[in-house]
């Protein structure tokens, strides 16, 4: 019998959930659920409907894993306490600084309720940290080093779009390959951070807009770009649509660190990911992570988790003596 | 209260083990076993004790965990499920095929004396097998690739050594570039042996020996040579001294697959590590471990584990409110 996902929320990432079921035949897709009018939104999946956000308790018997879609900022520290009430919850809540926060929050929610709620679940925070843990865990006394891209950042796209005259941007984070180069090498380089990242901006302007005015608000803006060596192209409307439509993203998790009595044997341990769709990808760590909920809370467990607190087999489809025969 | 670890065996594995205890503040040696005499056999850790391997038994309450550092072949089989009786266990067994088998006779041991015993610890099996499986969970339906190298292989520099005229020998297996390059591109190539790995030797002769002869017996050889492009230098015993000292190795575990509806993006996860010293890093991973076993047999937890089994929290020296903190 299949695992019973409901998703919260249909944006980019509630379209990947439904893409990444599609590929997982132990789970199965129950509902979707929005806060816009539930006529309004059309989904892929045959058979299974949209629901209005605030039905959702009402279909607690019938989800298994509720997968929460919305954003860090506002939507997730509300919901993801408020839906553990009835369900086992998963979502990428990923504000690094108000994990500790989130997580009491969630945690004390699925006390109460007897359910698991796994946060903070994608690639970073998600698969990144995992790395970085592990990582920690076998060289002490290393040097841990992210980089991001090359990708696409929401955020700073979002920033040049607030700038006037400007009609659309895309906004490319860019690891700088002597920095990585540097780190692989084992020397323990201390990099700044216009020395590990570049930005590359794709902006269409208005009709009329002065160029130069908006190149120069873009490269000087602070926190976004002025710590940054960062170019700006201009484009058209059509290039943007043809060149820039996808949601590319990825990075590196490098530590080096020494072995031996006088610490005279290096080590570079390396986790990249290179991704057409940072969004697809994320659904698909949380899918996993909603069958590890699901599990775990069938073994009686409770509370939050976040990666860390998941053993690997959890993941996985196939259960421990086929993992250990193909896998180990 | 440092966590107390016996080491099991003192070759180049024991070694790195007293090496990676000594980078590891929360752990601490209490002795070392052996089957040599104990009286030849010198440690570096001050005012810590060589024993008999035949004590072990009689100090069962004076070790936290027992750390095997004996060979898959023959001694592992024995000596985990065996010492699993007394001690929490760590091994690094790497016969892949004989795993389940393994698993069997220690799952019995250590469930039936109450201990914790985790086998094949170590990069691979170990950290590449969770990247297997992480991978494997994220993108079902990809593709696997494990390159090896570039490293000293032991088994095929033995396998050279026992040429007749040949004095030493030292075995790199190489990953092949266009292949890791072609996998990384993400066209699912399908590899043969030969396209994915090279083998290079280095090798001293006997004075007078045939070694035309030698090298036509290495680059022929079934399993182990004929089904690679290999490379022979002949060296002096002083080159292999000073250029071929270390036991590097290292390798990439690499998964590709697809997410959309239609499979319309593409996904690259990559692991690789660079090793200086292959036993050294394989011991720093296996005391990580004993930290996790120590801590799931004070839970009440026994039986045979893998890393599959093991939450990546219980690696770590930290707190889980302090990894969430700064590692999430």
């Amino acid at each position: 019998m299949a695992i019973k996902i409901g998703i919260y929320g249909y944006g980019n990432l509630g379209k990947g959930i439904e893409s990444a079921i599609r590929h997982n035949p132990d789970t199965e897709l129950v509902a979707v659920f929005t806060r816009r009018d539930p006529k309004t939104v059309k989904i892929q999946t045959e058979g299974v409907s949209v629901y209005a956000a605030a039905d959702a308790p009402a279909m607690k018997d019938q989800i298994d894993v509720m997968i929460l879609c919305g954003g860090s900022a506002t939507d997730l520290p509300v919901q993801t306490p408020e839906l553990a009430k009835y369900f086992n919850v998963i979502d990428s809540f990923d504000t690094h600084a108000k994990i500790p926060e989130h997580f009491e929050h969630v945690d004390q929610a699925a006390k109460e309720s007897g359910h698991v709620g796994i946060i903070s679940v994608g690639w970073d925070p998600g698969m990144f940290s995992l790395n970085r843990l592990y990582a920690n865990a076998i060289l002490p006394g290393g040097h841990d080093y992210t980089f991001w891209g090359k990708g696409v950042s929401q955020g700073h796209s979002d920033a040049i779009r607030r700038i006037e005259g400007v009609k659309d941007a895309r906004q490319y984070t860019i690891p700088v390959e002597s920095a990585l180069e540097a780190v692989r090498s084992g020397a323990d380089p201390e990099l700044t951070t216009r020395e590990k990242h570049t930005r590359e901006c794709f902006v269409v302007a208005e009709e009329g807009a002065d160029l130069a005015a908006i190149e120069k608000e873009i490269v000087t803006m602070p926190n976004y770009f002025s710590d940054y060596d960062t170019t700006v192209h201009f484009i058209s409307e059509e290039e943007l649509q043809r060149d820039h439509a996808g949601i590319p993203h990825g990075g590196f998790v490098i530590r080096t660190g020494s072995t031996g009595w006088n610490d005279e044997n290096k080590h570079v341990i390396e986790y990249s990911l290179k991704l057409d769709s940072n969004p697809e990808f994320t659904s698909s760590v949380l899918v996993a992570y909603a069958r590890a909920a699901y599990r775990l809370n069938k073994e009686g467990q409770d509370g939050c988790k976040t990666v860390f607190d998941i053993a690997p087999a959890y993941l996985s489809a196939e259960d421990g003596a086929e993992l250990r025969k193909h896998m180990l």
